[in-house]
């Protein structure tokens, strides 16, 4: 009966992706179930909003492949980029427990394809089962301690170390000599990601190339050798390379 | 008996600064009573280490009076300075929850009174009772969003802009025209705090001064007019004065 194969496998899809996110790991199926059965996949076209900042927070999302962008307008118009997330990360999670409204808005980058789940079942589950709450706690613990490193980053890194920190993170944790990355979304969103100008980034990235021996071509970066970029950029953070939340 | 009233009253204040506080709000006195008992009130001088990044976070602290630096040494030896705060503020509560480890050190930056409580205890009593969690959650989200706004400013404001910022946070919310406002803590601290080098700071308050309308006095500052300080500062934020947090 190939119809109910068809009506089952959204479910599935939805099932796995969502049971595997750290917010659901060990939780009971029982606790699960209302999750899978409310939610809703969605595929969207790049440049649409999935909501702005001040919207009433009724869903957080999960993304399953795409790239999508959390923004903010400054009062004279111009957008402060607050995250760019890919698969496997939520968003809009945690406004339930502050104010209730998204402190963002969420823009797609390209085709995204994403789960919204309702907020007010997060709500619900948190407070009734110990494992969802603990979770939630462990993902905010996580977020503010990543948050709190990219204070320390804009306010002890120059321009290229930022650039540099930014490629690190995109290397494999193990790696040695040179590296060969791809960069994920073009260079005008990873300058405003990492709150620069374009100019300042232009001109941070030609420092970067001369004196931590990189090299640029187009969306391909090679790192002649990741030990140099280590220490160019590295000392000047608290953490060691490889930052221990990758 | 004055030697039972001496032995009751370090406790009731305990008491007193621990319930108020809203980690504990609304919470029963049989999840209360275990923090009361376990609870340690210290008082120490000036340039005391409560803790250092990187130790285990066995216990969460409670400020009653006085100031504290958190903050995070470089590897090339700079400090970071992650947060200062004061009466009422909780720090350390949420290493528990991440790695289980301070993710930056504690020191005083006068004789400061606090309140040490168990982590241990505070997990337990956030996996067990639903209202600890929720004001955990609450707790948690409300330090994102602020973090979140920080990154923002940094990104988006510049350095007058953001002595600016630091200054209308001072302000009584619902003030107009002139305001005189004491600095609650030195010129050298306040430039780490907003992540500005000592002759960045100065520079800046020099502008600020001069575009906006400000005076300073050695720790005393007179903002002329506290709608044209808003409009300097406050138009490069996605926040209307005053903040929301406020």
């Amino acid at each position: 009966m190939p119809h109910t194969i068809k009506k089952q496998r959204p479910f599935m899809d939805l099932s796995r992706y969502i049971s595997k996110n750290h917010l659901f790991s060990g939780v009971s199926s029982d606790v699960l179930a209302p999750f899978l059965e409310a939610a809703q996949i969605r595929r969207e076209e790049k440049g649409k909003f999935i909501f702005i900042q001040g919207d009433k927070a009724e869903w957080f999302y999960l993304i399953i492949d795409g790239w999508i962008k959390l923004f903010r307008d400054t009062i004279d118009g111009n957008e402060a980029v607050v995250d760019v997330l890919t698969a496997g990360h939520l968003f809009g999670e945690s406004a339930i427990f502050d104010n209730g409204i998204y402190g963002y808005g969420a823009q797609l980058l390209e085709p995204t394809q994403y789960i919204m789940l309702p907020s007010s079942l997060l709500k619900t589950a948190v407070a009734s089962d110990q494992k969802m709450a603990m979770n939630m706690l462990q993902v905010m613990a996580q977020h503010r301690r990543q948050q709190s490193m990219e204070i320390e980053h804009l306010n002890m890194q120059n321009a290229p170390q930022r650039i540099g920190c930014f490629l690190l993170r995109l290397c494999p944790v193990d790696v040695k000599g040179s590296v060969t990355l791809h960069l994920p979304y073009d260079k005008t969103l990873i300058a405003a990601r990492l709150g620069m100008k374009p100019e300042t980034f232009s001109r941070a990235l030609a420092t970067l190339k001369k004196d931590a021996n990189i090299r640029v071509q187009g969306a391909m970066v090679i790192i002649g050798n990741i030990q140099e970029l280590v220490d160019y950029t590295c000392n000047h953070c608290s953490n060691k390379f490889p930052c221990d939340d990758l």
